[in-house]
């Protein structure tokens, strides 16, 4: 019997979903659900489209709900609005906030007996589950995240926010001589403005001053104050021609020692042409672990380290153990 | 409460756990067991040694059994001898092997309400894990293990069953070129004939034929013949001064497709200084695993892509996700 999931929001992540569940053996996408008007949304695929305040009409029509909204307003609201009777699947990606998110998560889907899996994607996500495998497995050392080169969607809007930038696109560059110390074991708690730089693409608006905006980039705080950051200021043709993409990745790098001086490295990479397309693809495996977990009973919230591996292949466990084993 | 473990066999991967355990917040290593002479093992910790005859001394002392014997002719017996009444991890790694391994321990273990986690370590083990969520979360693409440059200690056991060899040691090391095809996802079902070279190390008796030696290493089936084989000759002295260490490592690719063009690249690459005390703190994290799962239930056999990441670590629940998640 195939697992039914809806599509909750449909920008570049639906799309992504919407893509990878289609081409999944055991997946049946059922609706995509939006806060936009139904009429305006034309899926992929020939899917209903169902007005957000209509959601409980699928009630009985799937097995469960990824949201693929935002982290900033749309997730933290929808998650705890819907965990107490749909089984979910989100992409959380505030690591700060991911415990209190959790918590909240959690008492409404223990207390309604479903199950949510937030923070899923490639990180949060296949890195945490990296950097808990890293942790466990090689437990004297340390270990350090790399993002990029690639497209920050976050970032990419912080730009579009200044008065006088119409458009903008923002890569994160992983720093070298920063990766290398983390490979040689050099890095412990470094400051993320000391391992990667920021690279702003930015479409003024005619007659803008220039060195005010790069001013104004540069000391946003959070964003780039403190970081390497490079400016160039371009047309909107220029900016659809050459940064359209929305490629990403990063990896995960642990050093450590075993006994009295032997070293070991451990490393996961991912370099992803399309950020949505492979983190959609994540999402709809992660509905597969959802729904077979809730099936044996579990509820509540998990994050994917608390996942079996298995659990998010749609191979039978002998064809595993015979082929990737 | 702690771990109790027992470490069955006792050379260079039981002394790997040995380390490992005694770092471990919550390990409690018990005993070693072994088939030579009790009195002939100093372990390196204050353990008292028991001999393998005397093993059901351990049943109500011990939680878990790490049986660190070799896969060839060791653990393939005692694995099904002792999983009937202790939880176990092993290290198996003979990859054809492992379902018709799996199935024998899984029937005992499971009838007799134990656990036991078999092929643990780097590859089987944490590699494992890597190709089931690479394939699980790009389903569209190609896998490939490369493995070294390292020691392989079942290449170096056969050449010093070749006659006319007094000690040798193998390096399997990875050809450049097709590391590179395969992350562009052109290795697609390679032989690994095409895919690794063989380097020997080889110390011959005195006045053996060289010529003859050299042919007979080239042509040996499985393990040498099709391979690309150097062999260098030299002395005990200068084996023992420069391969005296255990290095080895390795890494998966898997490359790979979303959506019409969008084109994926996932690594995981380790690099060993000693492969058999990297191996021992993951048969240590495996121990830990088995004993909760066997806590919560969980009887038969499981592999370590069965394994829910956070189930290895010590960390309580909360610290990984506001850590590692």
């Amino acid at each position: 019997m195939n697992i039914r999931i809806a599509i909750c929001g449909y920008g570049n992540l639906g799309r992504g979903v919407e893509l990878a569940a289609n081409s999944a053996p055991d997946i049946e996408p059922v609706a995509v659900v939006t806060r936009r008007p139904p009429e305006a949304i034309q899926p992929l695929t020939a899917l209903p489209v169902l007005p957000f305040s209509d959601i409980d009409r699928l009630r009985d029509r799937v097995d469960v709900l990824i949201l693929c909204g935002g982290s900033a307003t749309d997730l933290p609201h929808q998650t705890p609005a819907l965990a107490d009777r749909f089984n979910i699947v989100n992409s959380f990606d505030t690591h700060p906030a991911i415990p209190s998110h959790f918590e909240t998560v959690d008492r409404i889907a223990t207390a309604s007996g479903f199950l949510s899996l937030i923070s899923a994607g490639w990180d949060p996500g296949l890195f945490s589950v990296a950097r808990v495998l890293f942790d466990a497995l090689l437990p004297a050392g340390n270990t350090a995240t790399f993002w990029g080169r690639g497209v920050s969607q976050g970032h990419s809007d912080a730009l579009r926010r200044i008065p006088g930038i119409l458009d903008a696109r923002e890569y994160t560059v992983p720093i070298p001589g920063a990766m290398e110390a983390a490979e040689a074991g050099q890095v412990q708690n470094m400051a993320s403005t000391a391992t990667h730089r920021r690279e702003c693409y930015v479409v003024p608006e005619d007659g803008a001053d220039r060195a005010a905006l790069l001013r104004a980039i540069r000391d946003l705080p959070d964003y780039f104050r403190g970081y390497e950051t490079s400016v160039t200021f371009l047309s909107r043709e220029e900016l659809a021609r050459d940064h359209a993409g929305l490629p990403h990745g990063g990896r995960v790098i642990r050093s450590g020692t075993t006994g009295n001086a032997s070293r070991h490295l451990l490393r996961l990479e991912a370099r992803l042409d399309s950020n949505p397309e492979f983190t959609g693809g994540v999402l709809v495996a992660c509905a597969r672990a959802v729904w077979r977990m809730h099936q044996r009973g579990r509820v509540g919230c998990v994050t994917l380290p608390e996942v079996a591996p298995v659990d998010l292949s749609p191979l039978p466990p002998e064809e595993i153990r015979k082929r990737l084993v």
